[in-house]
């Protein structure tokens, strides 16, 4: 299959695209370079030394022959996405391509006019190129899990059947974002779903948990292809911010109470939801969501856990609570549905001691990289 | 109290300044007249002749030695929008001030974008200066009641409870918008729900039905003061276009079967319930939602009770059923509550062939103004 992979360059989309390249696919990268901008921004860096994308995708091509398409551009400028599916005519578009940090949209007004800006007309702007171009295209988009808040209910994948005053209808899900971030996820999710509906597109929405591990079969080939890694207040998240606290002998910073439950995967299972989504399409119309998380957890627990490996491994650390920065429910019900992807052939990465030792020994080896002052949140809400 | 009304100079902005004006409020008009800009756009006019807001506020000035204070400018510049309140520092603000056609959304990309971004960013600016500037202020949103959609169950008014196995929640009702439009209000509430919780501001999103009529009290009482009235394809809505068609003899264009039901209400309703939510504020994080319509009736309903006016006033007219240029269901069940806002003291001016024919006379007076080409639907989707 020919397939485009926007925000390719990225810590999801790039193991992506190597993933998928690896399959046989034709893969093309379309990415604006902004996440590396970031950095520069708040003054942070991935854990991983990472090299350009040029650098990448030469040294792929060096490894295994194949070519990886770069196009290097911005989803909400409309005349380079139209010339980029007129030249590529994908059969997948692989939606990465959004900016993806809760605390980066809660920084001030302008980072939240940018996030919801920028997720929401880059969304239109696929959808509609989608439609012009290639209506056939099967539109595989990242959303996430934090669209859906915490009810008090079971969570389901994407809709729900509600028994009302003696009728019944499947609605879509309710939703309860936490941050302007997660907000524009949400938008992104209804704009999407009417353009299934009213125009034929096919659309998975991929409501994603947090993702932990960095590498993937393909991303360890060479030091070149190494994948980034998040550790800052803004950008990282749990369980990989505190296997880079524990490699320091910083303490794990639990927001609060620790009980925040969240659904978690393996990067490695993430690129395989892709592929299965790629290979069993949405149909003609249909918009489809899946829940892809394999395992629920407490941030508390993974602390734990980490801690308890670390301690293993010769580092003793201690877990701290400081003063969550976020509005969130820091003890709450959650349990929600993911069987959709297992039922498609997914066979999860669970989170065993053995993988968390294993992104500890390779945190380590990069553990001078860490700038300490970045580790704390600083942006509250 | 201190009131701005963001939209002020447009078919419901206008006449609830003025009635708020009467009632003895302190009213600001916020405007960046767009909406004047449009119909030159579209090439069309509104059936009345509008005089300029500045004329309009000279002439409510010399009638009732009242003043309204006027801030052209637009919300999506924060600049301006900052300025104004820390000059008026208003109690509450009204926000009316989008861009407010589904047809006008759905023309192109380019409108689609337009739209989600100016509303969206918009509100996202009233947010956060009313955050920074006047926190307690009460936020009184425009919202529709074309944001829930047509499910199959009752529409309750913002939130429904839900039992869903085992357990119990009182969620966000779900949404299921129909235009690009429709999703821009969508995206609002969503984005006020959490800015309430999360920050403690006062929100009411009013829910608002299809607006009929043209004349309040206070509209009538000099022709400079009179209305805007919209019967195009773009900005005219069901049951004034009906009477606007029926004036010129052109037949009644019903979308399809017809049997699309939707709630209304008068235009002196909607200043009313606006002076309703003023006086009964929402509580500091409370985003209190009110579906602000009196009566439901099907498109073709509102046909059959327009032909048979007009026959009374000596106009034979023919219900055309024209290709339905909307992506809707044309038979469906619905059922939407609407008790909050009769609750706390709205007596609704219910729609009687006295108010039909009222209006149809004010009509007739202005049929010359009529742009025929303009009556029939141009966008599909």
């Amino acid at each position: 299959m020919k397939i485009i992979i926007a925000g390719g360059d990225g810590f999801c989309g790039w193991p992506t695209a190597l993933y998928l390249s690896k399959q046989g696919h034709d893969v093309s990268i379309l990415d604006n370079g902004l996440r590396r901008e970031w950095d520069k921004e708040l003054g942070s860096n991935s854990l991983t030394p990472i090299a350009s994308l040029e650098e990448r995708v030469a040294c792929w091509r060096n490894l295994t022959g194949e070519t990886l398409h770069t196009f290097i551009g911005d989803l909400t400028d409309y005349t380079f996405l139209n010339h980029t599916l007129n030249q590529v005519r994908p059969d997948v578009f692989v939606h990465f391509g959004e900016q993806r940090s809760a605390p980066y949209s809660m920084i001030d007004r302008e980072h939240a006019v940018f996030t919801q800006t920028n997720n929401v007309v880059g969304t239109l702007n696929v959808i509609y190129a989608i439609k012009e171009i290639v209506p056939d295209c099967h539109i595989i988009k990242l959303g996430t899990m934090g669209e859906y808040g915490t009810p008090n209910i079971d969570i389901e994948e994407g809709y729900i059947k509600i028994q009302h005053k003696g009728r019944e209808d499947v609605l879509p899900f309710p939703k309860q974002p936490g941050s302007m971030y997660h907000l524009s996820k949400v938008h992104d999710s209804h704009n999407l779903m009417f353009a299934a509906r009213a125009w034929g597109l096919r659309v998975t929405d991929l409501n994603q948990g947090i993702v932990y591990g960095l590498h993937t079969d393909e991303t360890k080939l060479d030091p070149i292809l190494v994948n980034r890694l998040d550790y800052d207040g803004v950008f990282g998240t749990a369980l990989n911010r505190f296997l880079i606290q524990a490699a320091i002998g910083h303490d794990l910073t639990v927001y609060g109470e620790g009980g925040q439950t969240r659904g978690f995967l393996n990067i490695a299972d993430t690129v395989r939801c892709i592929e299965i989504a790629a290979l069993h399409p949405a149909d003609p119309g249909e918009f489809r969501v899946f829940n892809q998380f394999t395992q629920e957890f407490s941030v508390l627990d993974l602390a734990k856990k980490v801690q308890k490996i670390s301690k293993e491994e010769g580092y003793q650390i201690d877990i701290a609570h400081i003063e969550n920065p976020r509005f969130e429910k820091e003890t709450h019900y959650y349990k929600a549905s993911h069987t959709k992807l297992i039922e498609l052939g997914l066979s999860p990465h669970l989170l065993t001691d053995e993988i968390l030792r294993g992104i500890f020994r390779t945190v380590i080896q990069y553990k001078d990289r860490v700038l300490r002052d970045n580790m704390l949140p600083k942006i509250k809400w």
